[in-house]
């Protein structure tokens, strides 16, 4: 393995210069997309001020999975190419965020109200015709629509290293797909999973969170950088083994502050998962384990907007007293231990591994 | 000009095996990503299943527009580069409809319940839980987006032709982001139309049909075709001198047919377009050239859903007796002729000027 680069510093501060570059980057593309804008009509600009302040926010954690996949497959440290993949990925997130929110009519995120409820605000604050809720999905759905086409400009721009054929292309079309074939999964089972047996319930929980978050949060993202540097077979699959159970514990850590997480952290109402009807390994343990009288009082919660802080307090105590809290925090525990096992044995420089150490200690303790 | 191929019985032949060809190619292209979806979860096909629906109807303008487009700029009939550029056309297009249908809250499409009607259809029938229509909707999000990056992952597959920085990618980026802030002009108009001026509104209307519809149903194919095969930029402007006129004539075709339309042959309700509250050239010259009366009744009509026939008819008789529809007649006559006049400069070979000389009529004097 080729040494590439020092940071006397760790990996910090070069780290720290990609964030600048993607923050330039997709600040420059955001402006030159809102020109394009200006000549078809001044009144679209919102499209774009809206993804914009979405692409403010966030950890980066995909971008940043990214560079290191890349720079641990020996890619340069300034290449406009991996900023052009980190922009794409961010604007991928910024797309399913903006639909994702319609869908579960999540009023905030990232502290902020969400993109539909921005342009209900602007319709109901200029008095405008017909229904603002209506107005506000519809231009979201469109703001989306129009976040996804610029992520793959942005994918396409990366050049040869992303052409039709490439590694890189493959991850980039697969993960897109899964993700909507996760999230179409959530919703099946939010509508069919009452009905179908409890045992069977986190296991289906499993393969939804694997689809929907892990493969897409983690390891596609490291991967694509691995693949773009020209990463062969065996270090992508290395590279896979540490970073899909990685984003296990993600989203399981995640599907906990989706029930315990404090609002004043998450940017989130507490319990938002619940309200939403999310059925989570969490949840699905706690129906497994549960008495039927906590099975009923969980069934007949999921799913109701009008989750009063009593009933999630009522739930939060059925899922601690099942032992499904216990049960997810060990999976997540177990998962993150395999995931650092499989990065001790990564063939990558010591920078890159510290890097990679980091962003997985932080994407498995956080509290937001 | 140099001249490509013949075909003793005029472009008809030729055009069939273009057809069967774009059948066969997304009828694989599907069922690739149909096996691809099972490996995930077989619950997910659906989402393919409802995007294969969509793709089978229509009338295919806009590949056989970029079919010939790129015959006329001398590509070869049978090469599989511009079969897979109108597989990511119909597919661009079929996403389009999948959430221009839930926008619009229409029931139909192409004489076939839209997608979000299937979905909620699906969870109706089956007895599922929750919200029939809120799942419709939301997995109706999904299959779109889904299709969105479908259609791009299938122009990527064109390969150099279409790799960042060729004539042809810009085209395809453009046009989507066009059509997208079209959409949006479209929605804006709806919602602050009636607080404006009545003497710009069919400036407005025009501007929207422009991006929304007419750029993006007949320049951007056409252009597409003649980039992919090597135009140059004469070539492309006498291609856009030809197909934008036709383009806006199309749409004016639409928009009467939005109107007074027969339901048995357009496959939408009658005055589809009223109950949505759009504010197309025909009603905004309607608005500008009607009594106060007129433009009361007008703006208390349009958006209201509840409208009963009754309703939908005086406002016909407004539109006619204000001059709207003649005025709207006259209008595509004027660009039809237009556009004809362009086409017999046109370098073409005769097959190829044949060939357009059919889609341009039947796009603009079409009943469905």
């Amino acid at each position: 393995m080729a040494f590439h680069g020092t940071d006397a510093n760790g990996p910090e501060s070069e780290q720290a210069r990609y964030r600048a570059a993607l923050t330039t980057a997709t600040s420059a593309y955001l402006d030159s997309q809102r020109h394009l804008l200006r000549t078809i009509s001044p009144d679209t600009h919102t499209l774009i001020d809206t993804v914009e302040t979405l692409t403010r926010g966030g950890k980066k954690l995909r971008p940043l999975l990214c560079y290191w996949g890349w720079r641990g497959a020996g890619g340069p440290a300034d290449s406009p190419e991996i900023v052009a993949a980190g922009v794409a990925l961010e604007l991928f997130q910024a797309a399913a965020l903006i639909h994702d929110d319609i869908i579960d009519r999540s009023a905030t995120r990232r502290g902020a109200p969400s993109v539909h409820e921005q342009f209900g605000s602007l319709h109901a604050r200029s008095g405008w015709h017909l229904n603002a809720d209506r107005f506000g999905i519809s231009a979201a759905i469109l703001a989306g629509d129009l976040c996804l086409s610029l992520s793959e400009e942005q994918f396409a721009s990366i050049g040869p290293k992303a052409a039709h054929g490439t590694a890189g292309r493959g991850i980039f079309n697969r993960m897109r797909t899964e993700v909507m074939a996760g999230q179409y999964l959530d919703l099946l089972e939010e509508a069919v999973g009452p009905g179908q047996s409890p045992e069977a319930a986190a296991a289906r929980a499993h393969n939804i969170l694997r689809y929907k978050s892990a493969k897409y949060s983690t390891e596609h993202p490291l991967c694509l950088g691995g693949a773009l540097a020209g990463a062969g077979k065996d270090q992508l699959a290395a590279y896979s083994e540490f970073s899909l159970p990685l984003g296990e514990a993600f989203q399981l850590r995640d599907d906990i502050l989706g029930v315990f997480g404090d609002p004043a952290v998450t940017g989130k109402p507490a319990g938002d998962d619940l309200r939403e009807g999310k059925r989570t390994v969490l949840v699905a343990r706690a129906l497994e384990t549960g008495s039927s009288a906590d099975r009923k009082v969980i069934n007949r919660a999921l799913g109701n907007d009008q989750l009063n802080p009593g009933d999630v307090e009522r739930l939060r105590g059925i899922i601690t007293a099942t032992g499904a809290l216990e049960f997810t925090e060990s999976l997540i525990l177990q998962l993150s231990q395999s995931a650092f096992d499989t990065l001790d044995r990564l063939e990558v420089d010591s920078t890159c591994r510290t890097a990679l150490a980091l962003l997985a200690t932080s994407a498995v303790t956080r509290s937001s």
